[in-house]
C-alpha cells in the first residue's frame, strides 16, 4: 500500500506511491545536447560576458583565459544590483522593486566535463568560490538571504550546457528558508537541540536510506522524498553556516558532493537535476529589520539538497502541494549505495 | 525595473522580471502528438477501464457506448480506496496509509476534441460530473479535501491526450488548501468581509488584468502570478463552494470556462496547461476531527486556477518558494483580451 509520510523540517506531506514502484529504468531518457556556436564561458570568450567579479586564476590577468573557476553577473538577470527597494503596498497587494544580485559561477573552463567529472579538488575551488561570493554579497544591508543554485542540464532548467551554478541575493528570506528557519528555532527553544542534528542521528541509526558516510558528511535519501532519486549531504558536525567552513572543511564537503552527483550520474545516466545550498542567512543587521537571525547558530543545520528532475510537477502538485513519489526513498538509496561508480 | 509582488492570498512572493518581456510568440512549442495503438477512452473500448462510477448517457446501458461524460476510478491510482487510515509516527516523521480515491472524468467521447472545443452545453455537462462525483465523496467520512484538476497536454503531465479531468479524494487537507482557508478566515474574522471578494473588488476596478467580464463570472491575470498566462476564473457573487450550484449556474460557469479555454488556446496555439477547483472542503463532521469548517460559507470563495506550462520549474524555485515570470499578467490579460477567436 502506498504511505502518507510527513516531513517535520519542511512541513509537507508526500505520497510514496509504492505500487507504482518505479526503478532507475523507468526514468532513462535521451540525453538532450543543446548545440552552440560559440560558448560565452569557454576560454577565450571572456569578453562575451559581463567583466568578472572574482575568479580563482593561478596566472594572468582578469577577464582573461586562465581561469579555474570564474564569477559573472548574470547578463539577464531576474533582479537588478542598482536602486532603492520601495517596498510599499498595492491595494490588498504588496509590491517592491527587483533589487538583488545574480551571478553564475563558471564551474571549470572545460565545456565538456559536468560538476560529477570535476576531480575532488577542483570541486574544492567550485566551492571556494561559493563561499567567496557568500561572504562578500553579506556586506549588501540591502540583501536578506542569498540563494546558490545549480540546474543541471536542459529540462532541470539550465539553458547553457557548460557546467555553472548560479548566486541570487534577494531582499526578503524566500519562503522555503523562513519555514525551515522558524521550524528550527521553534525546536530548539523547545528542546535545545537542533531538528536537524536530530534527524541525522535518526537517519544513521536506522541506516535505510543512508547512501554513504563519510567521516565528516552523510548523504542520505530523504524519508519524505517528494521527488525519485532526492539527496540530501549533511554535515553531521552541527554548524549553521557554509561560508564559515574552512578550507579543510570544504575539501572533505569536495569529496562527498563528488561522491553524490557521481552515484546519481551512474544510477540515471546523467540525469537533469536541481540542487540548492541550504544555508543560515547574513547575521549581521540588515537593513530597517532587527537583528532576528544573529542567534541562529544554534537553531539551523546548513545542508545541501538535490533534486532529479524526472517527473513533472502537474496540476495535482501545484493546486496542493502534496507530491506524488512513485519511487520509494529506501529503493532509491539502495539502487544508489550499490551502483558501480 | 522588475517588480517583487506579494500575493495575500497564497501567501507568496513573485518576481515579474518585466525586463524580460516575453510575449506569446516566446513560449510556442511543436505540438507534441501521443500516438496511442487504441485509447481506452473512446466508445467500444469501456472494457479496457475498470468499471464506470457515474456517466451521463442519454441512452443505453453502463460500461458501453452512448455517455457523453464518464467516470472511472483510475487504473494506476496514487491512493487506495480501501483500508484503515492507520495514522502514526515514526521517529520525528509521520506517517499513514495510503487512503483516497482517486477518479477520472473522461469529458468526451470524441479522442479529437479538447475541453476548449466542447460547446458551452457540453462543458456543462462535465461540470455536472465534477459536482455529481465531489457530492458523492463528501459521503465518505475519512477524506478531508476532493482535489478537482485538469492535466492538458503532455508536459502538463497528462499521460493519456484524450481530454480528461481527475478527482484525488485525500485523507488530509492539502497544505495549499489549508493556508487559503486558514488566510480566508482571519481576514473575515477581523473585517466580516471575503478577502476573495475584496480582491475581485479591486481588479474589476482596476481592469488592468481582466480578460473577459460576465453578469456572474470574471477571468483575469492574477496580480502576482507566478507563471506566463496564468489565469483565474472567479464567480463575482460570494459562494464558497462549486458543488452547491444549480443548474443555471453550471451553464453560465461553461461558457465562462469556454471562453478562458478558447482565448489561451487562441493565443498560445494550445498550450499545455494545469486547472485546479478550488472549493470548499466538506463540512459534514469528518472521522475523528472537530467540526472545524462547518461556518465556511462566510470566509471562502471557491474559484477555478488555471496554470500554463510555459516555464520550467528550476532550482531556484524549488528551493525558495520565490517564482521569476516573464511576462507580466497586465501584458498576459492584454494578449488575451486581443486575441481573436
Amino acid at each position: 500500500m502506498s504511505e502518507l509520510r510527513w516531513d517535520p523540517l519542511k512541513l509537507h506531506w508526500v505520497i510514496i506511491a509504492t505500487e507504482r514502484g518505479r526503478r532507475p529504468r523507468d526514468f532513462l531518457v535521451e540525453p538532450e545536447t543543446q548545440e552552440m556556436m560559440s560558448c560565452p564561458f569557454c576560454y577565450g570568450n571572456e569578453d562575451k560576458t559581463p567583466p568578472e567579479i572574482f575568479a580563482i586564476r593561478p596566472g594572468g590577468t582578469p577577464n582573461s583565459a586562465g581561469w579555474k573557476v570564474r564569477v559573472i553577473p548574470n547578463k539577464y538577470p531576474a533582479l537588478r544590483i542598482e536602486g532603492e527597494l520601495n517596498n510599499r503596498g498595492h491595494g490588498l497587494y504588496d509590491v517592491m522593486n527587483g533589487i538583488g544580485a545574480h551571478e553564475v559561477i563558471i564551474e571549470t573552463p572545460d565545456h565538456n566535463r559536468g560538476l560529477a567529472d570535476l576531480s575532488p579538488a577542483e570541486i574544492g575551488d567550485v566551492l571556494r568560490a561559493y563561499r567567496a561570493r557568500l561572504l562578500d554579497l553579506r556586506n549588501d544591508r540591502r540583501f536578506r538571504y542569498m540563494v546558490l543554485f545549480k540546474n543541471h542540464g536542459l529540462r532541470a532548467g539550465a539553458s547553457l550546457p557548460h557546467s555553472h551554478s548560479q548566486l541570487i541575493a534577494v531582499p526578503l528570506t524566500p519562503p522555503v528558508a523562513a519555514t525551515e528557519l522558524r521550524i528550527c528555532r521553534e525546536y530548539f527553544a523547545g528542546k535545545e537541540r537542533c531538528i536537524i542534528c536530530d534527524l541525522i542521528d535518526f537517519e544513521l541509526r536506522s541506516g535505510e536510506r543512508v547512501v554513504r558516510e563519510f567521516s565528516d558528511f552523510v548523504i542520505l535519501t530523504p524519508y519524505a522524498s517528494c521527488f525519485p532519486f532526492e539527496l540530501r549531504l549533511y554535515p553531521k558536525r552541527h554548524a549553521c553556516d557554509f561560508a564559515a567552513l574552512g578550507d579543510s572543511d570544504l575539501a572533505n564537503l569536495a569529496v562527498a558532493l563528488k561522491e553524490m552527483l557521481a552515484r546519481l550520474k551512474s544510477v540515471l545516466r546523467d540525469p537533469p537535476y536541481n540542487f540548492i545550498l541550504h544555508t543560515a542567512p547574513p547575521r549581521q543587521p540588515r537593513l530597517g529589520k532587527p537583528d532576528y537571525w544573529s542567534s541562529i547558530e544554534f537553531d539551523y543545520h546548513w545542508y545541501i539538497e538535490l533534486v532529479p528532475r524526472l517527473t513533472q510537477i502537474a496540476g495535482f502538485e501545484w493546486g496542493t502541494g502534496f507530491y506524488i513519489n512513485p519511487t520509494s526513498p529506501e529503493d532509491a538509496a539502495s539502487f544508489l549505495r550499490e551502483t558501480e561508480l
